[in-house]
C-alpha cells in the first residue's frame, strides 16, 4: 500500500483555493501511484478558523466542499480534516474531525479527542471532545485515524488530558497509524515532533504517517516537516520544512525501515526561515506586495528589514530614514548603506520640523515643564504618522520593527515605533537578534557591521542608550525567558541567583505593559510562548504590579 | 439559618486588597448575624485572572489567603470561589472551586463542573471539570454548592454540556442551593439570571442563593443583581446593580417566599451605569484619576465624555478640541458648550499647522497624487499624538470614542482617533449611542441638542457626511447585529429582506478591518458579544471577504 502525504499551504476560510490545492495534489498522488493521499487537520477551512466556526454559514461551505471532494475519491482514498456537526444537541455544536473518503462517499469519520485549550489553541471553545473509537479498513489494512494532538498524551510525567486515544484503538488491532495535523511552529517544536512520532510508533510496534500544514497563518506558523516512522521508532523520513511538498511512501519499506532521513534543526536558522516565510504568507494571504519600514541604522529595524527584504524582494520594501536632532551622524549612514545593499528604495525625512511644530501648539498647555518621555514619544509618533501616511498612499504594509526584551518591558512607544500591521521581530529576544544579524551576514555583509556592533540607542534624547534604563540584554532576556516562557515566579528568579531588584523591576515592567502590548500588531510566533493569543494577561490587574 | 450575600469589587490579583474586603464584609455578616457569608467565584483572585493562573506563585499566595481567612471562621461559614491544585498529575492542574470553611478549617470543596469556554471565557485553558459531586453538611442543614455556570445547564434546546451537576446532587437531599458566580453583564443578562435562578429553584423546589461581582475588570464588567429564589421560583430578593452590597436573608423566610423584589431593567440605563461603573474601575484599578479626550463637536465624543464625567468628576476630564481645515464652525461650539456644561477643562488647538508640516514633508514622495484617504488619516493622526502628548505629560488616560457600528466597519483611523487606553462606546452601536444621549440629557441637557441632530461626519474632507459611505445606521446597526451578535450568514440576512449588495459589502467590511480591531484599546463589554476577547477572527482569513 502506499501512502502519499500532502504538505500543503492552506489559506484560513478560503476554501476555493483551498480546494483547488487539494486536486492538485490528488493528480499527484495518482501519479506517484498512491492508494491513500493524506491532508491535515482542518485543511478545509485553514487553521486556526477561529470564531469563524460559529458561523453555521462557515460549516456549510466546508461540508459541500467534502462533496465536491468526493467525486475525485474512485481511484484513490482521500483522508482530510474538516469540522464536522455533532448530532445530538448535548455538548458542542461541531467536532474537530478526520473523513475517510473513497469511492465517492464518506467511509469513515474519526472524531479528534483531545483538544487543545492552551496558548494559541481554542479548540474546546469549538469542539465536543469526541469519546468514541474505531478503525478505518481499506483494502485489507487496518488503519487507526488520528487528529493532531491525539498522538501527544503519551511519555508526559504531567498529563493534559485523562485518554490516550491510541491505547482506545489497540483492540482493533491497525496495521498503521495516519495522524493528520495542525501543528505550529517554534524553535524547539520540530524535535518534540520527531520524538512524539517516534515514541508513538515504538510504543505501538506500528508505523506512523504524521502530515502537518506549512505556511503562515496572520502569526501563526506552520513549518510543515511531516514525519514518517517505522514501527521501531526510527524516522523513516522527515520531510522538508517551510515548503509544500507532497511524497508518497510504500508502506513495506516503512515497516522494513529501510531509510532515516531527518532535516538539520539549527535555532537561529529555522527562525529565519520562519520569519520570511511568516512575511511572506501575511502579504500573499492579504493581497499585499509591497512593505515599508523605518530605518534607524539600528539593529532590529536592519534585521527587518533584511528578513522583509528576502521574503519580498528589496525592490519591494521601501526604508523610510527619518532622523531626528538627537540622531547621530552614523544612523543615517548605517541605514542608507543598509538600503544599499538590499538595492532597495529609500527615502530621508527629516523630523525635526514635524516634532517642532507638535511642541509649538503644545506649548501653552506644556508651558515650562521639562522635557520628558512626552517629548521622545513626540518623535516617535511623527515617524509612526510619516510611515502611515507612506502605507497609506502607496497601498504598503508598514512593518514593525520592535524585538521581543522591548515588548515585554515597554521599551517603545504606542503608535510610534509600535505601528505596523505586522510584528516581525516581536516573539525574538534582543540576543536572538543578533545572532539572526550574524546569520543574515553569514555569506557577506547584508548588516552594516556597525548596526550590529553599536550601543542600541532609541536616540529620541541626547546620548541616549538603552543600557541607562535596562540590564544588559544578556541579563534581561534570561530574566524575561524564565518568566514568559518557563512561568518561574521571582522566588524561584531570584533563587536562580539574579538580584532581587531586578527581578522585581522587571517583572513589574513586563506586567504594567500589558496595555501596549495589547494594541500592537500580531507577532509572528516563534517560541512556545509569544506575545499575543498565547498570552493572556488582565490589563487591570495587579499581581507583581 | 442565616445567609448572608456578599457582592464585592475585587481586583484581579490584588490579593491583599481583595481579602481586606472580605474581612469587612464578615464583620458585616456577623453584625446581621449571619451563619454563612458567601463570596463569588474565584474572588480572591479577581475575575478573570486569565494566564495569571498558569503561575504557580501565583496559585502560591491564592492558598495562603485561603489560610490567612480560616482564622476569621470560627462564629460564621465562609464559602468562598478560589483556584485549587489538581491532585493527580492526569489532566489539567487546577479546578476552580468553591471552598466551605469553617472553625478554622476547608470542611469542603466542591470543583466547578461546566467550564464555559465560549466568548470572553476560557475557562478549560485552566481547569479540569469536575465528576465527583458531594454535599456540605452545616448546622444540620444539606447545602448544595455550585460554581456559576453549573446552574446553567438547564432547559436549553442546546446545551453546551453533557451533565448537569445539581440533577448529580439530588440524591444527596439538599436544603438548599448556593451558587458562587462571576457572571458578566450584558444588557440582556439580568433578565436570563433571574430566568434561571428562578428556573433552577422551581425544578428542585429549593431555595437559591446566587451571588455574584460587581465591578470591572478593564473591559469585563461585572453588575452584581445577586439574587435569592425561593424554592416555587418566585424571586424573594434581586439585589442592587453596580454597587457593592452585603445582606443576609433568614432561610425560613426565602422558603415561605414572604417577598418579591427585583429592580427594574431598561436597557439604555443599564448600559449607562455599566459603563460608567466601567470607566471608574479602569481607573481606579489601574490608579489614574484623570482623562483626556478629543471634542470634535460630534455624538460619540459627546456621549463618551458626559459618561467619563460621570465616573470621574467633570474637573477630571480635559476635552482637546482640534479643529483642522475641514471642520464647521459649528463643531468647536457644541464641543465648547459640551465643555461648559459638565464643568471640565478645555483646550483649542487647530492642526491645520501640523499637516501642513506633514504634507511639506511627503511632498518629494507624494509629488502631485490627489488628496485621499491618507490626507484624512493624517488629520486624525495629527490628533492622536497631541492627545497622547497631553497623555503622557500630565498623567491622564485617553479614551478612545469610536462606537461599535464605526469599529464594525472600520470607518476610523488607526493610530489617529482609535488611539486611546480604554474603548467607552466600542460596544455600543450608533443607534444606541443616540439612545444614551437622550438619556443622559433626561433631567437636563448635557450634550448639546446640535451634536445629536446634525448628520454624523468625520469632517476630514469639504462637506464630509458618514452616508457618503455608509449606509443609514439604522440599516448599518440592524444588519451588524444580524452577524456580529446573532451569527448569520449573508443568505440569511438577504433572505430577512435586506439588500444583498449592501450585506456582502457590510459583511466584507466587518471582515477585511480585523486588522483594526486587533490593535484598539479594549471596549467595555455591554453586549453579549463585544469586539476584543470575546470574538476572535483570523486577519488573513478570507471569508465573505
Amino acid at each position: 500500500m502506499r501512502i502519499c502525504l500532502a504538505q500543503l499551504n492552506y489559506h484560513i476560510g478560503n476554501f476555493e483555493n483551498n480546494f483547488q490545492k487539494m486536486l492538485e495534489a490528488i493528480e499527484t498522488a495518482k501519479s506517484q501511484h498512491a492508494d491513500i493521499v493524506v491532508f491535515g487537520e482542518l485543511a478545509l477551512t485553514g487553521y486556526p478558523p477561529r470564531d469563524f466556526l460559529e458561523f453555521e454559514d462557515f460549516i456549510h461551505r466546508s461540508d459541500e466542499y467534502i462533496q465536491h471532494l468526493l467525486s475525485y475519491t474512485h481511484e484513490l482514498a482521500v483522508v482530510i480534516g474538516a469540522p464536522s456537526v455533532n448530532p445530538v444537541p448535548e455538548g458542542k455544536d461541531l467536532y474537530n474531525s478526520a473523513y475517510f473518503l473513497y469511492e465517492g462517499s464518506i467511509q469513515y469519520v474519526q472524531h479528534k479527542t483531545l483538544l487543545p485549550t492552551y496558548d494559541i489553541f481554542d479548540e474546546y471553545r469549538y469542539f465536543e471532545p469526541n469519546t468514541e473509537f474505531g478503525i478505518v479498513e481499506f483494502k485489507g489494512k487496518k488503519i487507526a485515524l488520528t487528529v493532531c494532538e491525539d498522538i501527544w498524551n503519551i511519555g508526559n510525567e504531567n498529563p493534559l488530558y485523562v485518554t490516550c486515544p491510541l491505547d482506545e484503538m489497540m483492540p482493533f488491532k491497525p496495521d498503521f497509524i495516519l495522524n493528520v495535523s495542525a501543528s505550529p511552529f517554534d524553535h524547539k517544536h520540530a524535535a518534540e515532533r520527531l520524538a512524539i512520532v517516534s515514541e508513538n510508533a515504538k510504543r505501538y510496534n506500528l508505523p506512523v504517517f504524521y502530515v502537518n500544514h506549512i505556511g503562515a497563518q496572520t502569526e501563526v506558523i506552520f513549518d510543515g516537516g511531516s514525519v514518517v516512522s517505522s514501527p521501531n521508532g526510527s524516522i523513516f523520513k522527515e520531510m522538508v520544512y517551510f515548503e509544500e511538498a507532497i511524497e508518497t511512501f510504500e508502506l513495506d519499506e516503512v515497516v522494513a525501515g529501510t531509510q532515516n532521513i531527518e532535516q538539520t534543526k539549527d535555532k537561529i536558522a529555522l527562525i529565519h526561515d520562519a520569519i520570511i516565510l511568516g512575511i511572506k504568507d501575511y502579504f500573499n494571504k492579504l493581497g499585499f506586495t509591497k512593505a515599508i519600514l523605518g530605518l534607524s541604522g539600528g539593529i532590529d529595524s536592519a534585521v527587518t528589514c533584511a528578513l522583509a527584504a528576502r521574503a519580498l524582494g528589496g525592490e519591494n520594501v521601501t526604508g523610510m530614514l527619518m532622523p531626528s536632532q538627537f540622531s547621530s551622524g552614523h544612523s543615517v549612514d548605517d541605514a542608507r548603506e543598509l538600503a544599499e545593499n538590499l538595492a532597495m528604495p529609500y527615502h530621508i525625512v527629516t523630523i525635526k520640523e514635524l516634532y517642532d511644530a507638535f511642541e509649538n501648539k503644545l506649548q501653552p498647555m506644556f508651558k515650562d515643564l521639562p522635557f520628558n518621555v512626552t517629548e521622545e514619544n513626540i518623535q516617535a509618533r511623527c515617524r509612526g504618522v510619516l510611515l502611515m501616511a507612506m502605507s497609506n498612499k502607496f497601498g504598503n504594509i508598514l512593518l514593525n520593527t520592535s524585538n521581543k526584551s522591548e515588548m515585554a518591558v515597554g521599551y517603545g512607544t504606542l503608535y510610534g515605533d509600535l505601528c505596523g500591521g505586522l510584528s516581525v521581530l516581536g516573539d525574538v529576544y534582543k540576543m536572538d537578534v543578533f545572532a539572526l544579524a550574524r546569520y543574515i551576514n553569514k555569506d557577506g555583509e547584508v548588516i552594516p557591521i556597525n548596526s550590529i556592533e553599536k550601543p542600541p540607542s532609541a536616540e529620541l534624547r541626547p546620548n541616549q542608550k538603552d543600557s541607562d534604563s535596562l540590564p544588559d540584554y544578556e541579563v534581561l532576556d534570561e530574566i524575561l525567558k524564565l518568566y514568559i516562557e518557563d512561568h518561574k515566579g521571582p522566588k524561584e528568579i531570584i533563587a536562580l541567583g539574579h538580584d532581587s531588584a531586578l527581578v522585581q523591576r522587571i517583572l513589574r515592567l513586563v506586567n504594567i505593559n500589558e496595555f501596549k502590548r495589547y494594541q500592537t500588531a500580531p507577532a509572528l510566533r516563534v517560541s512556545n510562548k509569544a506575545f499575543g493569543m498565547g498570552r493572556r494577561m488582565p490589563i487591570v490587574g495587579k499581581y507583581l504590579s
